[in-house]
């Protein structure tokens, strides 16, 4: 049983684990995936309280929403909900409305059918949303429940405000039952995950071929956006497009630097974003030849990388292959090599790194569904900044690889 | 007295208003504000606890910081803070150092000067980020302060670590107290804001040249795009460039939609990023000729626009502005037209909005310093989406405006 993109037999499962009638969930990404929708220009501001989505534990009541006027219509047509309530935001909208000459009726057109005295608030009013939420709640025999609340993603203040206003409710934490529900990808995510993964490998096959010596950090990034632009405009792509790009030149291995000159390491990790699903892939290049140092260090981490893989398998702990990688860059001669993680879940987060990772603790298994970047990065100033990073769709007989490129320092002619 | 981006002498005022030993700031662009550098990565996570910033009531006692061990040498660098200290990060970083015969030493490289034992963890530990601000705040006699926190971005979950670390102290919320810090902009960062916003109009007078029948949203955005970048290259820009885009085609005002056709209006919403920091403008096309109707909502916007920018003064408050753009559109016959806000500060923070908004109820006064987006948009199914967005900075005599581009409708030949 599925709603939006959430399994919703796994949340009630998660749920009564933790004793708890219902979650409520309002980080922006957990609203996406419990609804299949964008809940709203409103969550932008990164403060809870402007959406909710209501998930039942009873799997015979049906999920609902709070959130802003703005986007409430295509908000109901994307999440298939029937029950969504919604508060008045900042933005003023209007229909057009014409007199019987054909004229644009202004007076009609900005009145619309709303209440006389009707005001916008500043920016979204938690109190509105929140008696919204109320409603529901006492509608649904929730007003005196247990709910989940992502108390690492609430706001001290915030959540003094929510205790107030639902004086009956008692709040569990559930940021971890959140983000373990986020972490198993639908397939409408997975199709997102996967385009905007085949887009960002579109910008990387071209930088292979166009990068050369004497370009900026900044110039290196728009050539691969330019493709990446370039291929979804190929497909015809109808979800918004958006893309980050961490490039790196010289042997700081951080700085944005260049130009790119003899001997320079560019580092690049890119994502492309699409309908707020990121990839995450990098690559290495140096402006050759490269020197026996780089090769060796950049030799390890291709070790570390395939060693780390193979352990990375369905059913299996993500820890074991943060122990391989470790191992292998222990075994290539760098015994003090110690990295926190080695990868994480992809999905429509704020920054591309979500939970889980792929670190040292991590018993968290790998399942199907999961989109998971895996990666082996090492820092090291007076060579450069070096990265090899995949993502994969965890399936039921392994791993698929979405960024289907030699994993290889590019060397690239200088001049 | 200034340290990093802040005025002290003006957070000691507003810190002895109430009653604060010192602000301790945790929220990325506080932190940034404070101390003028980059905070690290582990404050993209977007919560609390990766780093702080230590700002003291008495302006003889030295700002201090902690932060992730990454960027720390960075930090202090650019903070020219003397007192920052860290805590360890995931990210595994090294110095190359070679053997006599210079080949890289992995062994020396890898181990570095660091303790046996050494492990990184899976992203940030707050508790050793507390431990390393619990020797701090006992060294400088602070332990049992009373300490302004930003209660409306720490989450519940996070507060509630810090007062079992920090058992002594008192926190107060200190949200607006910091918006109120960050919105009197330095220098430093209003010369980021003006190249952002110097970009953001080299690649407007770009696309005012280029923007054709037959473009998608996505088509106009790169227009923009490269300009913005090919601007920066030939400014030999040293600070890291990001960029946004909302740009919608067509008669529903918000979908990106395209391509554009005879008599769509194409909404151009767009800000470069320079260092962190955001310009926002926003002009509106259409594929002309334009219809009456489509130049009527125009016309209102351009009328509140001015109405709006001539109440816009240094020393008065911001709702000023708010209610003159209001009344300029319902005596053009917009009656019910109620917007929350006609902008909002810029600076360096997830969204580009900031505080303070110019709203109905804004009592916030312009001053020298502020960096104001001023907008009149309207939102009209039907006919498509429309906006006037200009950025400002409000000096000792007005407003110095830093997108100056003609205001009107863009009318496109077709074809």
């Amino acid at each position: 049983m599925t709603a939006g993109f959430l399994d919703r037999t796994r949340a009630a499962r998660l749920m009564e684990a933790a004793g708890l009638d219902a979650l409520l969930l309002c980080r922006p990404d957990s609203l996406r995936h419990a609804t299949g929708a964008f809940p709203g220009v409103a969550t932008l501001f990164g403060r809870a309280g402007a959406a909710f989505a209501l998930v039942p534990a009873d799997l015979a009541a049906p999920m609902a929403a709070v959130v802003g006027d703005l986007e409430a219509e295509g908000f109901r047509t994307a999440s298939g909900l029937a029950d969504v309530r919604t508060h008045p935001i900042w933005v003023e909208t209007a229909r057009a409305m014409f007199d019987e000459t054909g004229r644009l009726d202004a007076r009609r057109t900005s009145l619309g059918d709303r209440a006389s005295g009707f005001a916008r608030p500043e920016t979204f009013d938690p109190a509105l949303a929140l008696a919204a939420l109320r409603d529901l709640l006492t509608e649904r025999g929730l007003s005196g429940g247990r709910l989940g609340l992502e108390l690492g993603f609430v706001s001290a203040a915030d959540l003094r405000r929510f205790e107030a206003a639902l004086p009956g409710v008692t709040f569990v934490d559930a940021t971890e039952i959140a983000a373990r529900l986020r972490m198993v990808k639908h397939p409408t995510e997975i199709a997102h995950l996967r385009e905007a993964a085949e887009l960002t490998v579109a910008g990387l096959a071209r930088l292979r071929s166009e990068l050369r010596e004497g370009l900026s950090a900044p110039e290196i990034a728009a050539i691969w956006r330019g493709e990446v632009v370039a291929e979804a405009r190929r497909r015809d792509l109808r979800e918004p497009l958006s893309s980050w790009a961490y490039v790196s030149v010289g042997p700081d291995g951080f700085a944005p630097g260049g130009p790119a000159r003899l001997g320079d390491i560019v580092k690049i990790d890119v994502g492309a974003v699409v309908a707020g699903y990121s990839a995450d892939m990098a690559r290495t290049a140096v402006i050759g030849p490269m020197s026996a140092a780089q090769a060796q260090v950049h030799e390890a981490l291709l070790g570390a990388f395939e060693a780390g893989l193979a352990a990375l398998r369905p059913g299996r702990p993500l820890c074991e292959a943060h122990h391989a990688a470790t191992k292998a860059m222990q075994a290539a001669g760098f015994e003090g090599f110690s990295r926190g993680h080695f990868g994480h879940g992809l999905g429509a987060g704020v920054f591309s790194e979500e939970w889980p990772f792929i670190s040292a603790d991590c018993e968290v298994e790998a399942e199907p569904g999961m989109m998971l970047a895996f990666e082996t990065p090492y820092y090291v100033r007076g060579l450069g900044g070096f990265i090899i990073e995949d993502q994969f769709l965890v399936t039921p007989d392994g791993l698929e690889c979405l960024s289907p490129l030699p994993r290889g320092l590019w060397v690239i002619p200088p001049g």
